[in-house]
Parts: structure tokens; C-alpha cells; sequence
């Protein structure tokens, strides 16, 4: 296995020639726009590593890697309408810089790309990839419902959110590396724990999204944080916090969490105090080393070189420290 | 090969079996909904058929058939939404009954789902089926935003708006009944005539619609008589009155398609005057015949049975004379 710069460029180097000059330039444009926003591109170089590290040539697992990306792009074009979302990665979002069904019909038109992506593998091949990507595709579908329906829901389990934070974002974390592993014609076996690496490793990035957003550094974390303190967001934090405080400091949090201040400054820093005293940071940041461990656990059996497993398991340390 | 009803009667038997209880049911309930507004299901039908004539079983086309039909009503839900329609089949639209972001959500679930309900069939199939329907729902979205730039240009010419008619509605119709082909294994000379004829009698089919829109009988047409008109939709008609008017009368169509009066009475008058005097709808007429015949041609090539090309001419005419 390469080294994660060598990936991205050799990934960005493909979709670059991915973009082609097709008509009506009005669907294309936006698409094109969107791919070319940038980003770490880090599910693609995640199937590109997987077929590498099961004795393929990453070379193979490229197109499977635009695919992911390519999906990633239509998530992002129609969730950012739904969410009414004005910015992604500092640049307009689709919606915006063009109109609300230009969004609506650009992202359809990659989710199909996307599938047509597989077109060039073998029958069989081209079935696993179509397969797993459409389990996955409808699960992130789910994910994004489960979360739109949470905002109006009081009695969100902890379970219920884990789920939630697995469909939306870890299962195609782990749906990228499994999709190399196909590709290089890897074991159910192995394909079934690359995968799982991948979703644990997903799960483990998200619950500490949740965590950094609260507790990171401003300087470091690249959002605002408190963000989600200020739009009243039922995190893994939230939920915890409610579950492990008595009754006056639960109704207290949910109080806090009723009220939008002009100056969110003193509720950012009274919820943090709640989150602290109630046990609920401790153990987010609990949560977060467990499913890190599951992910390397998984990876110790893992039939793959000696090498490969230090090298995928310094990615994910680097990845949990927020180093690439 | 069956008669209409027999096939009609299997799809929405297989249909309702779809209805599965997934959740979240705030997903799935919109999907339930518009599959089961109805509709003469003639896409799916066409797949059963073009199975049969080719010696297949029809019931083996049914995955494929559905697959049709759940595209068809994802792009309603998403059309729906970009048309701001508030009706459909008589009955609320998703986004109406619900909101925008149920239908997007919902909608791009049903596109996915579409792809899901191949992967019953063997990898060949499997990625015959999923390449044609890939390149059809591609079309089907470039034809869409062709008729969204179309609204804003006042030089389309006749072969543009055949190429919008042909990939926002023809090009589904013909990938139905090569869907049915592919499962039955026919040659595939036969699976690309069979598409042929149903993407002939599909823009056949679609300038009848324009036709019938400003030429039809209230009491059969289905839609309000002159609603493309009050719409100042750049019809066939239309594109070809401006083709072959004097300056003059040119002038005086542009006008009337510029206004749009409280009551549109005498506009609707003046428009047919001028689609008529023009020759305007004697030329789509005979452009109506034209695709019917090159429908009608392709036909006697394939290699099916007599009884089956005299039964599917029958369909045909059937559904020209809006009789099915």
C-alpha cells in the first residue's frame, strides 16, 4: 500500500478526466461544478487502498472509486436543498448558485452516473458492486430520513442515534472498502471485514464529529463549534446527557435546548457544563474508543500482509486525530 | 401473447406484493402512495409482452417490468416537485401531501429501488438490464432539462424538440419492451428493433398528446383542451406555425404566446386559427402517421410469430385511437 497523498492524486488525476463536455450543458455544469469543489476525497482513496492491500491493482478499483465519490456528490447536492444549506466546502451549494430543481435534477442524474460507473467490470463483478451500492445507497437514504425525523422527536434512544450516524455516513465508508476488495476479488469473508472496519471506523469519525463540535479546538476543527449547541442538535452528547442527569438537570438541558439567543455564547458554555457534569463527555469519548478498537480489531484478522495491517492501522490513528 | 387487461391485472398483483412494511415509514409511505394512485401501467405491460412474443414467460419479466414502472413514478414524484403540480391522478402529489424534501428523499429511494428489483436475475441479465436502464434514465433526465431550457428560448428548432419528446418520454417506453427482450434472451438485432418500435410509437404517442391538447375532444382527452396553449408551451404546433409563417403572422403568434389573459377563450381561438390557416397541425399530423408507420415497419422484421406482430399492431392502434 501507497501512501494516502499518492492516492489522492492519482484519484484526482481521474476524475479530472472525468469531466467531459456532455449536453445539455445545464445537467452537466452543476455536476462537474460539484466534483470539482474539492474535498480530502478519502471514501474514493479508501476503495483504491482496499484493492491494493488484497494483492490487486488499485489502477482496477478506480472507476468503483469515482462511483463512491460520485454518489458522495449527489448526497451532498440534494441534502444541502433539504437542509437549505447556503455554502459547502466555502463555495456555493448547487441550489443556490443555480435553483432548486437544477439540484434536484443534476443529483439525480449522478446517482444514475454512479451506477453507470460499474458498467466497464465483468457481469459478476459489475453485480457486487450494483448490489452493495444499492443496500448502501438506500440505507444512506434512510440515514438522512432518520435524522429528518429525529428533529421532532423528544424520546431519541441511544441506540436509535447509532444506528442513525451508521447509516447516514459509516455505511459507505465501509461500502468504499468493501467495493475494492470486490474488485480485486477478495473473500466474502474479508469483504465482509473490510467493510466492517470501514463501518466502525465511520461510526467511531461521526460520534467524534459530535464531540469535536462541542468540545474541539476553533482553531483545528474546521466548523463552527458549538454549531450544534446553537441549532438545538440531538447528538450522542445530547442524548446521554439527558439520559444520565436527574430530573431537574434534564429538564434544565431541555430548556437550553428550547431556546435560540441571538448571543449563543452563555447556552454553548451552560450545555458544555451539562454534557461534562453529567458523565455524557466521558462517555462519548468512551464510545469513540470502543468502535475505533472494533475497527482495528477487525482488521488484526484480516487475511492481508503483516505491512498492510500497520499501515491501514496508522491511517485510521491519523484519521482519528484529524491528520489527513 | 395475452390481451391488455390479463397482463394489467398480473403487474398490479405483483405490485401490491411489492408493498412491503419497511420502515422508516416516513420513507416508504410516499413510495406506497404514488405506486398505488394507479395509472394503465402501460410501461410494465409492454415489458410483460415484448417477454412473451419472445417465447419467454411473462412472470420472469415481472422484476423488470416493476423496475419500470417504479422509475416512472420516481421521475413523476421529482417532475411533480420542478412543476410545482399540485395534482396527480387526481390526487395530491407526494410533496403536496407531504413536502419537497419527502418527495426528493422518497424519490430517490424509488430510483434505487428500481435498480434493487434486477438483482434477482443472473449477472448477464443483470448488467444488460442495468446498462440499458442507466442510459434510459439519463435520458429521460437530459430530456427533462431540455424542456426546462426549452421554456426560456424562442429559437427551438423541430429536430430539438423531437430529440426533448423522444428522451423525456420515448426512450422508456422503447427500454420497456426491450427489457422484456433481454430477460427472454432475444438476439440482439431483435432487442434493438423492439426497442425501436416502442420508442417510435412512444414520440407517436407524445405529438398525438400536443395534438390533442389544442385539437381534442374535452369530453375524452383526459387533460383540459388547450391547456398548452394558456401555458404558451412551445409545442410541436407551435415550433412548426412560426416555421411556416409569413413575418406577419409569425409576429402575431409570438404575441398571443406572450400573453396570458384571465380568460383564454378567445387566445385558444386565435392559437388553433393559426396551427390550422399555418398548416401547422395538418404537418403534425402527418408526422403522428409517419412514426406510427416507422413503428408499424420495424415491426414486420422481427422475428416473432404472425398472430404476435398482428396482435401488438392491434396494441398499437389501440392505444393511438386512445383506446387503451
Amino acid at each position: 500500500m501507497q501512501n494516502i497523498p499518492y492516492y489522492q492524486e492519482a484519484f484526482t488525476k481521474y476524475l479530472n478526466a472525468f469531466t467531459t463536455d456532455k449536453n445539455p450543458q445545464t445537467l452537466y455544469n452543476p455536476i462537474h461544478y460539484i466534483l470539482n469543489l474539492g474535498g480530502k476525497r478519502l471514501r474514493p482513496v479508501l476503495t483504491l487502498i482496499a484493492a491494493d492491500i488484497f494483492n490487486s491493482d488499485y489502477k482496477k478499483a478506480l472507476d468503483a472509486a469515482l462511483s463512491i465519490e460520485v454518489f458522495h456528490n449527489f448526497s451532498l447536492v440534494h441534502d444541502d436543498i433539504m437542509d437549505d444549506a447556503p455554502l459547502r466546502r466555502g463555495h456555493q451549494t448547487v441550489h443556490e448558485k443555480w435553483n432548486i430543481n437544477t439540484g434536484i435534477l443534476s443529483g439525480d442524474a449522478m446517482l444514475i452516473l454512479a451506477y453507470q460507473l460499474f458498467e466497464k467490470y465483468d457481469p459478476e463483478i459489475f453485480q457486487a458492486l450494483a448490489r452493495l451500492f444499492s443496500k448502501t445507497a438506500l440505507e444512506v437514504c434512510e440515514g438522512q430520513q432518520y435524522d429528518i425525523d429525529f428533529e421532532t422527536r423528544e424520546d431519541v434512544s441511544i441506540p436509535e442515534y447509532l444506528k442513525m450516524i451508521e447509516y447516514k455516513t459509516a455505511v459507505l465508508v465501509g461500502a468504499a472498502m468493501q467495493m475494492g476488495a470486490i474488485v480485486a476479488k477478495a473473500s466474502e469473508e474479508d469483504q465482509n471485514k473490510i467493510y466492517d472496519f470501514g463501518r466502525f471506523l465511520g461510526i467511531a469519525f461521526q460520534l467524534q464529529d459530535d464531540y469535536l463540535d462541542a468540545f474541539g479546538d476553533p482553531k483545528t476543527f474546521g466548523k463552527q463549534v458549538g454549531g450544534d449547541i446553537i441549532e438545538n442538535k440531538k447528538t450522542y452528547l445530547y442524548i446521554k446527557s439527558i439520559e444520565f442527569s436527574a430530573e431537574e438537570d434534564r429538564i434544565q438541558l431541555q430548556h437550553l435546548f428550547s431556546l435560540s439567543p441571538s448571543d449563543p455564547k452563555d447556552k454553548i458554555e451552560a450545555v458544555k457544563e451539562a454534557f461534562t457534569t453529567s458523565g455524557a463527555a466521558e462517555a462519548t469519548r468512551q464510545e469513540i474508543v470502543n468502535y475505533t478498537n472494533m475497527a482495528f480489531a477487525v482488521l488484526e484478522t484480516l487475511d492481508i500482509s503483516e505491512e498492510n495491517k500497520v499501515a491501514l492501522k496508522l491511517f485510521g490513528e491519523q484519521l482519528m486525530n484529524r491528520e489527513v
